[in-house]
């Protein structure tokens, strides 16, 4: 990793505390990332200038370094969390996976809860998922066999099938991880689903369709229930796409008739 | 716990080993454990019967005392299991628990893996579970309500709610774990009520139920995923329980249409 700038060095290059941000849901969580992503975390010292380090040369706006030292702790980061897990991964593993000072890993994403759930949203990028499941109009049909196909393509993904399971995995065994999954999904993919579809109760039906998406991991992915391990794309998309569709868009009987 | 008369002392009482058996599926293992269970784990000896143990009085048919080991031994792993998971529960420390040598619970269970299928099998009582399912006629409508009810009573019946969630953390990290709950949930809860249905592809069926069953348990009482997590119980059979149905009996649309 050649973001050797941001690293620390007897404590010249010690980056300033980051400004407090209070405790928040995970979209002001990462708007806050993003916009300390544009901050300087450390000033340049002399022995760096000395190096000839490239992006010493121009002073002001965004950082390559910085740039390139934020991707390389949220790589670090998703690679350590999928691997150990939550509780198994610390900022100072990632710090040194990331070939930077655990400061700046602080200065960037404040806790290891938010850098748990940056690294989350910076792996699955929830709003490509929510615009491709609406792709074909809000409240004509297919809306759940979309989510079904967008589900499969993000657990099989060469890019995003091991931070899943670490995510699941993660989010079973503790409680900070499983508040940020479980306000991932809900929040940033199925919340703006279920609302587009114009229908009652959106809090409810995208509740539903996580816990059909939640069992689904669990079962195909971490448990291999057979024959459902085994199933074809087609085969799921016709199956299970018609539950996603009900919980959206159909109509939810009341109680009194159940 | 009062089972001392299975207890080893200074080697004399050491139980027999076990006659072997190969590993099999969970049924066979549960019929294997009921057939131990009438078999006699240990001589008694002179100190025993100087203590006046009362079944000592009856020397043949089923002891007493094995089967109060034999409970005390499940009780324990049961609370073992459910507090510590499948690897933090070591057969020592459930022996100990349970006031017995660790060389009986081998006997009576074989191995830590058939003790946690016995454990299941003894809290959660599947027959009982399908018999309730299918309580109003294999082919009527409501199979699916059924389920749901059954569901929410293993989940938060005082009995077994600690159980439930002990084996669901359980299979998440450790495969002999997710063996023994896929096993238990598939073949004998979820394709009983399937192939009683009559319907086509019973395995597919029990293993789409079993994915929204998962999927419950995690965002329900795992995850905590809002509203659902607070929704009433006939909330959840009106919403989830014609999923259910549908999984179980409807038509399973051909994935060429899908």
């Amino acid at each position: 990793m050649n973001s050797c700038r941001s690293r620390s060095r007897n404590g010249a290059g010690r980056p300033r505390r980051p400004r407090r941000v209070s405790p928040a849901r995970l979209d002001v969580e990462v708007s806050t990332v993003a916009t300390a992503e544009g901050t300087d975390p450390a000033e340049g010292t002399a022995e760096e200038a000395a190096e000839g380090v490239p992006w010493t040369r121009k002073r002001t706006g965004r950082r390559p370094g910085t740039t390139l030292s934020r991707v390389a702790i949220l790589q670090a980061a998703q690679s350590r969390f999928a691997a150990h897990g939550y509780a198994g991964a610390s900022i100072r593993a990632i710090a040194q996976d990331a070939g930077v000072d655990a400061a700046l890993v602080h200065h960037f994403f404040v806790s290891k809860e938010k850098l748990f759930a940056a690294s989350i949203h910076d792996a699955l990028n929830p709003e490509s998922v929510v615009e491709a499941v609406l792709a074909g109009g809000s409240r004509v049909g297919g809306t759940g066999q979309r989510l079904m196909r967008a589900f499969i393509e993000l657990w099989e993904g060469e890019r995003t099938s091991r931070q899943m399971r670490g995510i699941l995995r993660s989010a079973v065994s503790h409680e900070a991880a499983a508040r940020m999954m479980r306000e991932f999904l809900t929040q940033e993919v199925l919340m703006p689903i279920a609302a587009a579809t114009g229908r009652t109760q959106p809090e409810v039906r995208a509740s539903l369709a996580a816990s059909q998406l939640i069992g689904l991991a669990m079962a195909r992915y971490v448990l291999g229930v057979q024959p459902l391990a085994s199933l074809s794309h087609d085969e799921l998309v016709a199956y299970v796409g018609p539950t996603f569709q009900r919980y959206l868009t159909g109509t939810l009987p009341s109680p009194a008739q159940g």
